[in-house]
């Protein structure tokens, strides 16, 4: 089969490689319908994580089961399916809780490289989903997005305490910025603040449900959001870059008591004691648990209530993926969509 | 009126001192009963916060009220009074949330010194609680620890999510971390672990409600709770330290999904971002919003359904605060209880 391989920083090359078999009795192999390049690819892409051996890159799926293991019970060949970049057993009290993302027997999905042909999913019963039918094509944008991007930003939203009548800040125009932005909206938030100075994305930020746009950045950005909030700071506020700046600016523009939900994977940031202390904020975040929420991420895209697909501007064949990562080093793109 | 004066590290003198004199509509002036040192206030007396000026000591405070403001509503003179050491009108967005303690008009009580016979006490309406009647000289020591270390210790189980059945781990055995055991017991939870390495205080942990000891600390601590918790980790920790190890110790004794409730003011703390990315744990702590919880623990010591007072081990006359401050600086007492 065909994956993309990464070599060395900024040189990806997609290459014939043996296809994925079953290892384990709970795995399942699937054909991919879709893939994508993630945000965090971008990380080993720029030489910013190092990148020691070549690499098989991606980690967002949905697919048709090829070949279950004899130990899967809830899924079959045939199905549709969507899973989270973390395989999880379903079972140990972490996963009971809501957390498979940290699941006590976790695997990373991504470690095959689901930016390929077909991929190995393990713990195929703890971690994929199956639709209600076969979907049709205008779905599976949407629905590879619900396996990171679109439940990473959910659980940015969840994190953050979303509610109601809340109003919420997003920092991050990224894909996972502004699926928070649609999530925090679908939760009910009654105001959505994007922060984002990039025009098209600022545009489907407001698509998504953004009621304001903020494009300051840092001390400036968080003065803004003072200013629209009676000088208290945002109820809710949602961190999806991963850096010092936009970890302080979320932090400094939520009030004391409300809640900054962070999903930017951490790169190089060292969080001040003391100002966390006198913040007196919730803080939660990490690798998003997206199983948690995959059930009902699905049945809203089945139904048309939401359409998260939109993020992805740019579709191209998987043999084209170095470009897909070029679009989205110089930010020509916010999402590349890969079709295997 | 006398009242204690820090001049320098390791220097506390009790003196003559001007009483204090209503200023603002909403104060009031308390005549106290009782008054005691705070762990934090040995910050300064060990020289880890500059001391600039000679300082009046002391935000702990319990007593009746002299004089009133003419907008004071809510309380009386002759009111036996217990207040946050963290003064709040009640009224803005924050207070109604519940973190009196960064209301958007707050005060530092203690800026008057509370280690005296009188204190001013400002936004009376929204920072004191009034007894119901005179409590008998029993009750005074458990008022007095309402007003900051069992109001702590309560935000840290509050703020660790303590639930009925639920496993919690406290960090720290000073009189916070020990009322941090009674709260986690009294809010229901099933196993409180005390990490404590000295015997009277593992003592007085056992009295208010801990199940198990672990005398270990740092890496080894964190391995024996992980290994009383399935492997799991506890599913609260309450920090009540405030430096590095302590905060670390915490967070890596805490499950994935699990709540780190912080009450030890934090010094010199840098949180490392990567590690509290993966380790996906939830996070509040801050100066106590105290005020949020003295109806329910007041109520809870008039019907002596708690003893917090037991935290005071040693009890003197005011005019020997500076044996107070050394017994407590070399761990002869847990806390002292001063009589102005």
């Amino acid at each position: 089969m065909r994956g993309a391989i990464l070599y060395a920083p900024g040189d990806v090359r997609v290459e014939q490689r043996d296809p994925p078999k079953l290892i384990e009795p709970a795995d399942v192999i699937i054909r991919l319908a879709a893939t994508c390049v993630c945000g965090s690819d971008l990380w080993p892409y720029r030489g910013i994580e190092p990148v020691s051996q070549p690499t098989p890159m991606g980690h967002e799926y949905a697919g048709i089961v090829e070949e279950a293991g004899s130990d899967v019970r809830n899924i079959k060949p045939g199905d549709f399916v969507v899973g989270s970049f973390m395989a999880s057993d379903g079972t140990c009290e972490i996963c009971q809780d809501g957390y498979q993302s940290r699941c006590a027997h976790v695997e990373f999905v991504g470690a095959g490289g689901a930016q390929a042909e077909y991929l190995r999913v393990p713990l195929a019963d703890g971690t994929l989903v199956a639709t209600h039918g076969q979907p049709g094509p205008e779905l599976i944008p949407s629905l590879l997005a619900a396996s990171d991007v679109l439940g990473t930003g959910w659980f940015g939203a969840v994190a953050a305490d979303v509610r109601p009548g809340k109003t919420v800040a997003v920092v991050g125009d990224g894909a996972v910025g502004l699926l928070a932005v649609l999530a925090a909206r679908q939760l009910g938030a009654e105001r959505v603040i994007a922060m984002s100075r990039h025009e098209s994305r600022q545009k489907l930020a407001l698509e998504f449900g953004a009621t304001d746009i903020v494009a300051e950045r840092g001390d400036e950005g968080v003065a803004r959001i003072k200013d629209m909030t009676g000088g208290y700071g945002a109820h809710s506020v949602i961190e999806a870059v991963g850096t010092q700046e936009s970890m302080m600016q979320a932090i400094r523009s939520t009030r004391s008591g409300g809640h900054v939900g962070y999903v930017g994977v951490a790169h190089g940031v060292q969080l001040p004691g003391e100002e966390v202390f006198f913040a007196e904020v919730h803080l939660l975040g990490g690798p998003a648990p997206v199983r948690r929420f995959l059930p009902d991420l699905i049945s809203r895209i089945e139904n048309h209530s939401i359409d998260p697909g939109k993020v992805f501007d740019l579709t191209l064949p998987l043999d084209q993926a170095a470009e897909a990562y070029r679009a989205m080093d110089e930010r020509r793109a916010v999402k590349v969509l890969l079709q295997p």
